[in-house]
């Protein structure tokens, strides 16, 4: 087993290179009688898409998903949901004089020397990003899941948060998708910081150069008690679906890195019964998960971004005879992929959720509340 | 399955409560014919045992080990091991008065929301750090795994690299078991860092109160190639094994959060071929994982630990019945958890490392170099 | 993972060897508030025990089960459950003069070859049916979850069907758990076949040697709507556990091998509603199962068991070096395993209706009917 | 997770319902280095094809299979392998008035009670023997693995060893797929069963009616050490693959349930070092695998398969309304599945096999001899 697959009980699958003639994914565990159609998938594999706007690379897919299984009549039917997604502007041409070079910060060198040399050596293969677009799809119908389990109110929203030292000022407990796409391609719901990331990335692009940043992310809606209490914390497995993107450097939950000079006394979130009966927290330090599980308020998530690794700068590197080269990157590529990963991390989120729902109705039957 | 194991090839399952009789861990899947005795485990144990000295709760455990089964003669014999951990200084009456109360940011709450209000009630269950004593005893047995796979120069060391705002200079590339233990209990290589950290618990032990930390951890003598292409990759693993510590917020690797500001051509590691005519990386923002997979360099990586949940200022909470409540904590407890959770980081890395191993293994068959 | 674990929502993890200080069991995903102690465990164990009386081995184990967590107050929280058996009548000196040498149609050769020399050499180690002591513990825990989950009526009832060529005659829709034991230690609801397998067991001991037969199991009172559609069919993952017995070469569903002889006109089972508006078939050749879901009607299986491998005659093998020995068993074995096996079949039985029961749960959320 | 994939180290995901756009399967964890092509993978899925000749169905299907990812100039390069085959036979008119209606012993009924009444109801949806044909695209691959791991000598080859009451006589040690081949598209090597064979499925054909059987499959050169000592002993992996076939409705090894009534003394195989060296058995009632891991001899296997659930007599049923209906089949349909599953079974047992081995490598690492 190769990794190729995420989740328990709500299980995804895919496969796909660059460059290959598609790429696509297998649902397994989905509920049947939810309404799925192509209609569901595309607006996600849309904000996903490369070539947008002057922000990003000028790569056109067309992205078009099909569904090959698993819906009778506009309904899943409880078996095996394949989504492909076709390869429509593979030019492995443009990336050939580098396939024996190992890129520096790629996937180049660590492919070569797992498989004992044999890689796709067009266009980084699996390593590309390119796969997520697998992984937004599935997540789509996540999110459509997580609507039939918990109604309209669960939601999933991220935004970029940081680009390069630009912070962005947001409140995960009323961020909305709107105010995300609301100004324009960056999706950074904080007009003043938005203007001033698309500049920065702007003159990144002028200076043939990458830069990363910070995605923030929350889940709201989504009841008390999903998660496990040892190794499938909630936390656990959110992160690792995290962890797995590519560029992804790290992850935090609630108060996080910032978090560990609070003392305890004002770290705690004091519990009080809400005006609906509930049982909330007048503070959310612990972004709503507390012994790995989710206590009903706002998930608060952030994911660190580091800088795309295909720059235009000349690189010293070696190839796979370890001569010494250089390497000059060419075609097109993003200076920042924070605004196309935010629809990814919402992905991410949204299956280990349902995932993790479907674990909790496995073994406990009902929802709390 | 709710989430008491952790590992594909060489997997955990753990079991055990704060006061129940016992708790440990079955390993399955550990090679055959690794010498393995008591006295491999115990002193990891030893190191993440409460009541060692001032900074620590006075709790006492004596956390001797013994193995069950899978060990013949002193080998593993390849079949499953079961180590088991008395649980001798269980008090189940200092925390009987607020088994009814949901202590602010523990997982009392949670669990009675998860689990229809069955728990035990007692000292925290499953959810007590005490759990963490089974992933140690494991984490000593994946230590030797790694030795047998990849000689003595594989080691995972971690240490004590921030408390509150008290951050320590440590160079992962040398830092040693021996310095990080010279410094008395706490655990940091940086002496003069470790003086300040002891003072500043001292006096958060003294305001009754608790603080938090970052933990940084390296694994070196890892070959090039443990890890998996998409959602296994490397740091997925790790971060979702330390992630699944009891009060870990964050988890980030190589450059981590700070790395995002910086530019694509100075955050890429360029490739030479060393004097061994290996090919490493002159810089190691990476943090030895690209693209899910190690590169043979130092496997880098800090984890946020938030402040303990347990002070003894007067909190306001609610019971089970939604009455508010006051509480005050009784019983003795770490104002500081770091210095324990070094060994914890490092058992939680080297299981993630040693799977990772035996999965190449199965899959490609021999280790790259 | 060397295959200690059975089950994906309710899993359990088995250990122990035959002459260990113990073996035992976690059980990972039970559901919370079920009342659970050593009084609902210990029957079952006690039906699997030898040395009941003359039909059986002479060895004496006691196979009292400890509850080391998982249950509070008596009821199940939802956490591990980790139950354990000491090995109260180790004789490894018993054994001795045998373990260098390869007895014939024991694990002894293959455990060599797998695990490169190193074995538990005294009593089989883990290939000794004493692992089924586990077994039977996680199965009657998971007879209370059925009961649970689907009332009383939620029966797993195992007969000796047949002894060499002994076949009894027994009704799988109405045969009890009184019925089996009501005829003596041979647990054969059939009173004539049950003296004449008596006797031809008797027969087989007088001439120190071994012979084997059939269980038959059938499944009352579970739900149209276990099992899943592809490799997960309820028949395969039944049969997977039933095939993990030691000794056990085969398994068949309904009709089984008998019935490939039918025709489709014939074999098929006609739908009919019945009183109750529930829909039922007027015959049962699919044994309960269809498309690999269980179809309301009682699940119905039989296990082939080959004859014991230690006997007493004198026999011709070899050792570890290859030398040609001759080897005559010591010790006190039974000549036949079935009734002994009969709880144990149940307890694969019921774990698998269990954890199919808790896959549905997750994905379809509600039993039908 | 709704059982769509099988194994642990080399695991297959599978889609696709048989009037859908198209089925496959997604391979993860296949070795890489190995020479992949859909020339590797057509034979096989010609083998399973209906429409080859009278004895079968004359529903016509190219079932030509296509390579999506994973391949890279002629080798497996170790990600994800995507294979797809296109339905280009969909009729789902010939099906449509018999959609509300439970065909008897058909997964109609189940499905419906499972899935809360959303199903594919055109022709079997993913209860169709369809489905089996990704089984036999992977099984393909499967073999080419076995090979690249142990040699030429690794063959997995199966026949028809029963169809009604006529029983073929075939040695396992010595049967050869050219054998199988010889005699027709009934695929048994016996020349005078194989005539009788197909003289009573014309028989039954003429009838209208279906007739069941038997697979006997055998694979040799496959080395001692593969399976696992507990729940994942090679006949219960093996066994639950060929129980999750359609219509299957048995499985056994070696002497099967004919060889319960075996003494001991008799049934127990001696062990001799034979002129290579090797350890050997002069007798194989065990049917290769002892103690649940193969001892290098031809693991031997039979499989019960019923007769086809759907002939051309009326039928008496009822609808999901639970009104009672008459009902005849329509369209073109195989009174005998034997002679095609005899491929899928092969794929089966190869794909379970190379799970195994890479199983082992995880663990031991070598493999013995």
């Amino acid at each position: 087993m190769s990794g190729n697959s995420f989740g328990h009980s709500f299980r995804i699958t895919t496969f796909g290179e660059s460059h290959g003639p598609s790429l696509g994914v297998i649902i397994d565990g989905c509920p049947p009688g939810i309404a799925l159609s192509v209609e569901d998938i595309q607006p996600d594999l849309d904000r996903r898409r490369p070539g947008r706007n002057l922000l990003m690379s000028a790569r056109k897919e067309a992205d078009a998903v099909r569904i090959l299984s698993g819906v009778s009549e506009g309904f899943t039917t409880g078996t095996a949901i394949a989504l492909v997604i076709e390869n429509t502007d593979q030019k492995p041409k443009a990336y050939d004089d580098m396939s024996r070079v190992f890129r520096p910060s790629h996937a180049d060198f660590t492919y070569h020397q797992k498989f004992k040399g044999f890689r796709a050596r067009s266009g980084g293969g699996r390593a590309s990003a390119r796969e997520t677009a697998a992984r937004v799809a599935a997540g789509a119908v996540a999110r459509k899941v997580l609507v039939d389990l918990f109604g309209p109110a669960a939601v999933v929203v991220a935004w970029v948060d940081r680009v390069g030292d630009l912070t962005a000022s947001v409140d995960p407990a009323g961020v909305t998708h709107a105010a995300v796409a609301g100004q324009g391609d960056i999706q950074c719901p904080d007009p003043k910081a938005a203007v001033a990331m698309a500049a920065l990335i702007d003159e990144v692009r002028r200076d043939r150069d990458t830069i990363g940043g910070v995605i923030g992310v929350v889940a709201r809606g989504i009841p008390a008690g999903l998660g496990e209490p040892v190794f499938d914390k909630l936390e656990a497995d959110i992160g690792k679906g995290l962890l797995s993107l590519p560029a992804a450097r790290g992850v935090e939950f609630g108060s996080g890195f910032g978090g560990v000079s609070m003392r305890g006394s004002l770290h705690n979130d004091p519990f009080v019964v809400a005006e609906d009966g509930r049982v909330v927290t007048t503070t959310n330090h612990s972004g709503g998960i507390q012994g790995g599980i989710s206590n009903g308020m706002p998930i608060i998530v952030r994911v660190a971004f580091k800088s795309v690794a295909t720059h235009f700068h000349t690189q010293k590197t070696v190839d796979e005879d370890g001569t010494a080269v250089e390497l000059t990157a060419k075609g097109r590529h993003d200076p920042c992929v924070l605004p196309r990963a935010v629809v990814i991390v919402e992905a991410m989120v949204a299956l280990a959720l349902v995932d993790h729902a479907l674990r909790h109705r496995a073994q406990v039957g009902v929802f709390p509340f």
